[in-house]
């Protein structure tokens, strides 16, 4: 008999792990519960929705209805999922029971609000679901200026994307560059400066103080200063929604998300749960540059993990490795990609690292249309392997930097990278030398 | 005292070699000996001039003046060197000997001109340097229908540019797909039918028998059929110009090219020679994907394997290893990219292989304007490790092609690219799993 399959959670995470659990037992039962009132759609394009680029109908893959028909997945949308008994197998979801025999926990995470006075006032946004970005355009209308707390890439979307709706845009970021943890500071500075051109203003290594207002938000506070604004949308970092795991006595690792092995499974008191799989922004996962775990919470990494979690639930055998968790944010005419650690992470965890930075253009020289690119490498000192990418640039920067999250990914020393990579030439797509190259090639002269 | 380094050759390989020998050595006399009258272009760019994208002046990137004063490298253009003795360290060029320490070969290859009647006629042509571009230019303008010969991406960029310019275009390819041996028929007949789409009329599986015309080219003869035409473009692959390298009686290798080491350095009866440095498509060199030589006669090929000759011949150390020779190349709107073995070559090595594609776009479903894309993906059967990679695509296929390059190097197995390989995602830039993902799936499915 085929197994019944519970899983929480309605994000890239659990869709992906639903999905994948019935392409490998097509006969299990699978159910799938969900706070969310819509299903299937990447939070990550809200802000262009914000824009104008596309609409929130455009952005839904597929209804529940969608995933009953065709894939057999009986989905349960606005309910929320109060308990789950690891014993008997039970959860408690919209005041009724249901069994299961394995369980894919996918509770993903939610915006990280600072404990200061004004956060529950109206007009207070984040940006994690369909309805709060339906919630930010409806309060859009009636405001001329927009605080985003926090200079993340989601922040930095969401800054742009108010500015070309025409607001007023302010960002408040506590630390002292936009993007920090997984950008380098110079790096980060270009990326602030084409926004502020854009006329983006930023508040910086200054943490926000309050929100003011009396029926709505009339203003924020930092460093003393009143800054009128009738909206902020505060993308402050994303924590992991603990509750079902601690109810369910899940191990939490040092990073404040479940920990699991690389099967997905979570430990709890140190063993392994056998038949529950844990994926999604409610993890941590195992770092592929550094040893110990990390936190990768990016859409592409929930499908992957989902995926994992979905062989693994229907009775496979599939391994989430080590992550380098490469990322890409379009702010404007810019694509910003990072992967690996960043100086910053690298100080952080007590690694000393050499870096090269070069620019160069996307194109030829001499074809027309070249974008410019600024490519920035880190490599341990001590050994020399490469550690962290960074990538500026006009276009093409998303496969670039799969490509060198892979050399980081398989070890390989800068000088290894020189006299072994190779990359694709033509005029219109590429330097008969990537960019790439020279950037490492300059890391190489300061080991 | 410094080394005196002769470079032969101005093409990729050449101009590389003698600049990264400058870096090395700031001492070094550098004398680099050409028979052509341009320096310093790319000839991969001949087709987009000749369809109005660019010009010839902007392709030059420096004269030779820019190389005496700013790199300190005396370039002697229409000289040709005419023999080297390795015994003396001589060589003699446009009449005069010249001594060196150590010599830097990079004279090339040719264009194929099959042994038929009439490849003599004025209006016969190859894509090979600025100046047989500009015959072509000067060519076109009292010319109505062009025959390209062979179908091999530089076949193809130029007989676009001749669509484009106005011109009936036929492309006459021995054999039955466009870009044989690099590219899979099933992509390849994609490509033939987008061109064909566009007015190009291909005949395929058939030799060219003969070029003919009295004064100038009035037709080619295909199959028995004349095909009446102004002008034949022969783009029917490159061979190693030998001349010289027997010349000195350097070993020549099964592919027809000269054989090194890694260290770029040519034997001689089976022996290295000690201060000789060969480079460019002049040179096999050796497969990262299968044990033996390969042909990689690239532009970026050339760089790669110039900066190490370079380096060498300047008295540094650096290693060529083996390749797996990404290449892209754009026809109109369609990127063609590939890496490794197609199935052809691994038939013609006896390689079982399975293969798995894929078709999706270059951004997120719901994020307007992505462009189709299918990544084709070759793992060896008996290993399950990747050995190929092909790509048609709307954008961005370059850097894609090279992560997927870095997964063939480093001998990744298909099955460990799913656990472990990983790509970014943003809704503008890349589907939330990229299409590489799903084709290495398919390709996992039939192991």
């Amino acid at each position: 008999m085929s197994a019944k399959i519970a899983v929480i959670g309605s994000g890239a995470a659990g869709m992906t792990a639903a999905s994948t659990a019935r392409k490998e037992d097509p006969g299990a039962e699978i159910v799938l519960f969900t706070e969310d009132e819509h299903i299937a759609y990447s939070p990550c394009v809200i802000p262009w929705v914000l824009e104008g680029r596309t609409d929130w109908d455009s952005i839904v893959m597929h209804d529940p209805e969608y995933y009953r028909r065709e894939r057999g997945i009986e989905v349960r949308t606005l309910t929320k999922v109060s308990s789950v008994d690891l014993e008997s197998c039970v959860l408690r979801a919209g005041g009724e029971e249901s069994s299961f025999d394995r369980l894919i926990l996918a509770t993903g995470g939610q915006v990280f609000i600072p404990p200061i006075p004004g956060t529950d006032l109206p007009g207070v946004h984040v940006v994690r679901t369909i309805n709060d970005g339906k919630a930010i355009e409806r309060g859009m209308a009636a405001v001329d200026d927009v605080a985003i707390i926090g200079a993340g890439v989601i922040g930095l979307e969401m800054a742009l994307a108010m500015k070309e709706s025409g607001k007023g845009v302010v960002v408040i970021e506590m630390m002292d560059q936009v993007v920090p943890r997984i950008l380098d500071p110079d790096l980060a500075d270009r990326l602030r400066a084409y926004l502020e051109e854009r006329g983006v203003r930023f508040i910086m290594g200054a943490p926000i103080q309050s929100v003011d207002g009396e029926e709505g938000v009339e203003s924020v506070t930092v460093s003393g200063e009143r800054i009128p604004c009738g909206m902020a949308v505060f993308s402050t970092g994303v924590r992991a929604n603990l509750e079902l795991p601690a109810q369910m006595g899940l191990d939490v690792g040092a990073l404040g998300a479940v920990r699991v092995a690389p099967t997905m499974q979570p430990y709890r008191k140190g063993r392994l749960v056998p038949n529950v799989f844990v994926c999604g922004d409610v993890v941590q996962c195992e770092s592929a540059v550094l040893p110990g775990p990390t936190m990768s919470q990016l859409g592409s990494s929930a499908v992957r993990q989902g995926r994992v979690a979905g062989i693994n639930a229907a009775g496979g055998n599939a391994l989430h490795e080590g992550v380098t968790s490469p990322w890409v944010s379009v702010i404007g005419d810019l694509q910003v990609a990072g992967t690996g650690i960043s100086s910053g992470l690298a100080g952080w965890y007590g690694i000393e690292v050499v870096s090269g930075v070069a620019s160069g253009l996307t194109r030829a020289r001499y074809y027309p249309g070249g974008k410019p690119m600024t490519v920035k490498v880190l490599a341990e000192r001590s050994t020399g392997r490469l550690v962290g990418a960074q990538i500026i640039s006009g276009e093409d920067a998303t496969g670039r930097i799969n490509w060198l999250s892979a050399a980081i990914l398989e070890g390989v020393g800068a000088k290894d990278f020189l006299s072994r990579y190779e990359n694709a030439y033509c005029p219109p797509t590429s330097m008969v030398r990537d960019v790439a190259f020279a950037a490492v090639e300059q890391l190489v002269s300061g080991l």
